[in-house]
């Protein structure tokens, strides 16, 4: 026999660890490794050696990992790059050092990007004995190939519930009184999360970073709807940007105001517009930021349960020894009537290094929104709440890395 | 028989619809009133004559009520002047119309002041036949004279939780970065709200409105916070302030910005300074905004019970025609070991127009926290957490007055 291991990269979500744990239970119940090990850190706790031994983790302990946010294992930002020669060397060498023949790395474009590369070093190379397979991640919903990625239905309810309740908490008061409710999502240049506010039904305006952010057009709806009915609820994605490329919030909130682009918001780069112009005299900006990646405690349980089993999948592929550069993927159903999603495998390179953007045809005309097509898509993925195991009156989280679980001692 | 009123009144919180559900259940339990009329918009509504019936709501309803958060009856921001004689004629006049022998009254500190107003008025009067009952509530906790205030335990666990999950999440990559991540909590001049974050056993700085904001200190502790462990988790109040009284974010992110000083939040005003003063190149903010009091997916069970109970309480303390004036109050209960509470009444002018801030001695020094005292009073409040009731996804939330419950005629 022999081992593996796990790690995770890229920016974390609320569901990135069920992946791990799923590949931790699938191997209890068919222990084809020895050991599953925990890398830290992503390729750079490969690099350096940094592993904690998962093998024996307890149900009680799988389930709250299953319901704890962010990356348990820690993650990174380093990219292993193709001309470096060394990493991939050394790489191999830990791998052999820890016998360890699998690796499963759980992570967005990059990380595929990643066992694309390594995979293909190995070829190149006749290593024929060390596989590398891919479980895809990420709250952007931006990858090619699968249907839609696990985290995004969790990130997606937790946007949709909190515009929801903002809603009601913003009308409360009688009508007369002119207000725009902004909120701000993540998604970089994909506006698939942005688009997820629709599913709550109360958004006005959509600016989204597919098509191109014309500030007329946008004030002017803004300024129909303000007058319709004096409340209008905006939601602008991070990635909202100009022809020419530039960010609205580089665009307008630059350097000359606090020195530091990283200050500005799309969404309050729009308020300045809207105040700047007279459309609205009182706005509210409300960026989600980091909770929409990490509110862990309003998972859907499609998503949850769907990203389990694909570490259960992942898994189950791994026993067969050839099976290496894959990424595996999620595809709906179509001969059943519900929703139900099947698993199936797909090349790591044909993945990495694209975005998947939203499609223009699901977005109404004007900025009001998206098509029935897209709700009907997005819908299914928001569905189910799991039990959240609690302690103390907070959510119980697990973080093997952070919390001092023992790394093993360097071979 | 007769009627009563029901209206609610101040910033909404996620469980202010559970004292209305609590007041509508218990008279279905004991109908001591024909009808339950809802007042839309607070005081406005009464004055201006628009109700609902609530009489004959159906359990399912009410459940969804419970967990509906803002103010199902809308609010108002208009303020009863004791001077204003023809509001007072008005409304009393209106209860007569109606046959209205009892108002309740579910808000804050001004609510409590309009209990205290009408109901002198009605003394002074020699009229006996009305009574006016106060149900507090806020997210604030600053209320005089109860334990806490209805509202705050849910907020408390949202922003608790909200911490906690984002800290996982800054975690996640080794930790040589330097970066401070600040989290803007709502409460005024009181810090309770900030406080409560505490829970989450990861502030490293606390900057509340108590005691008068130190630039240099706060500064000088977030530096070595940094120099320590790279990271610094810091909270900050809306009402942290400088010795003279000025916000600390109208005070740094003025109206030179952006000609409008609601813009500022004190977190963005930290940042800068921190950003200025070279204490760390990198900053993160998040402001919960309207999120932290309308979350209701996450109410605190503890909170939601309470607050319907205190529904009830008042309810059956209006069958007392000489009960008037007074607002249903908590005490923690010391005859037992577990945390429970108690209900009782007090006057509720004793309560209206004064603020209950945080106590000092419960604060640590040099802006590391609270003192365990403080963490064993909140603690019990944010515990258990309720079924909640969804529906394609989403929480289920009912608005009777947003949602088109038919107004009754006018009489």
């Amino acid at each position: 026999m022999a081992n593996c291991i796990v790690a995770q990269s890229g920016g974390p979500s609320s569901v990135i660890n069920a992946t791990l744990a799923g590949i931790v239970k699938a191997n209890q119940l068919n222990p084809i490794y020895d050991h599953v090990y925990g890398g830290l850190n992503g390729i750079e706790g490969i690099l350096s050696e940094r592993f904690v031994d998962l093998t024996k983790m307890t149900e009680h302990e799988n389930q709250v990992l299953r319901q704890t946010p962010s990356s348990a294992l820690g993650s990174c930002r380093y990219k292993l790059q193709r001309d470096h020669k060394a990493d991939f060397e050394k790489i191999f060498e830990v791998m052999e050092k820890y016998d360890a023949v699998t690796m499963f790395y759980i992570g967005g474009n990059d990380s595929m990007d990643t066992v694309a590369a390594l995979s293909e070093y190995a070829k190149k190379h006749g290593i024929s004995n060390r596989r590398f397979i891919g479980c895809p991640k990420t709250i952007d919903n931006d990858l090619m190939g699968t249907d839609h990625a696990p985290g995004f239905g969790s990130a997606a309810k937790f946007i949709a519930t909190t515009l929801w309740q903002c809603w009601q908490d913003i009308n409360v008061y009688p009508d007369s009184r002119k207000e725009v409710f902004i909120m701000e999502t993540m998604g970089r240049d994909a506006g698939w999360l942005a688009a997820s506010a629709c599913l709550s039904g109360v958004v006005d305006v959509l600016v989204m970073p597919e098509p191109v952010f014309d500030k007329e057009e946008v004030l002017a709806r803004i300024d129909a709807c303000v007058k319709e009915k004096a409340k209008c609820f905006v939601v602008i994605s991070e990635g909202a940007h100009y022809a020419d490329g530039t960010y609205i919030a580089a665009a307008d909130i630059g350097n000359d105001l606090f020195g530091h682009a990283v200050l500005g918001g799309a969404g309050r780069a729009l308020e300045k517009m809207i105040l700047d112009s007279g459309v609205c005299p009182r706005c509210k900006v409300m960026n989600l930021s980091t909770s929409q990646r990490s509110h862990a405690t309003e998972q859907s349980l499609t998503d949850v349960t769907e990203s389990f089993r694909l570490g259960l999948s992942a898994h189950m592929h791994s026993s067969d020894p050839s099976f290496t550069g894959k990424m595996i993927a999620l595809r709906r159903r179509t001969d059943v009537e519900e929703y139900d999603v099947e698993y199936f495998t797909l090349e790591a390179d044909s993945v990495a290094n694209f975005v998947r953007n939203f499609p223009m045809e699901w977005l109404l005309d004007d900025y009001r929104g998206i098509t029935q097509e897209a709700i009907d898509y997005m819908k299914p993925l928001i569905q189910g709440s799991p039990q959240i195991l609690m302690k103390d009156g907070l959510p119980e989280h697990t973080v093997p890395y952070y919390m001092g679980n023992q790394e093993i001692e360097k071979k």
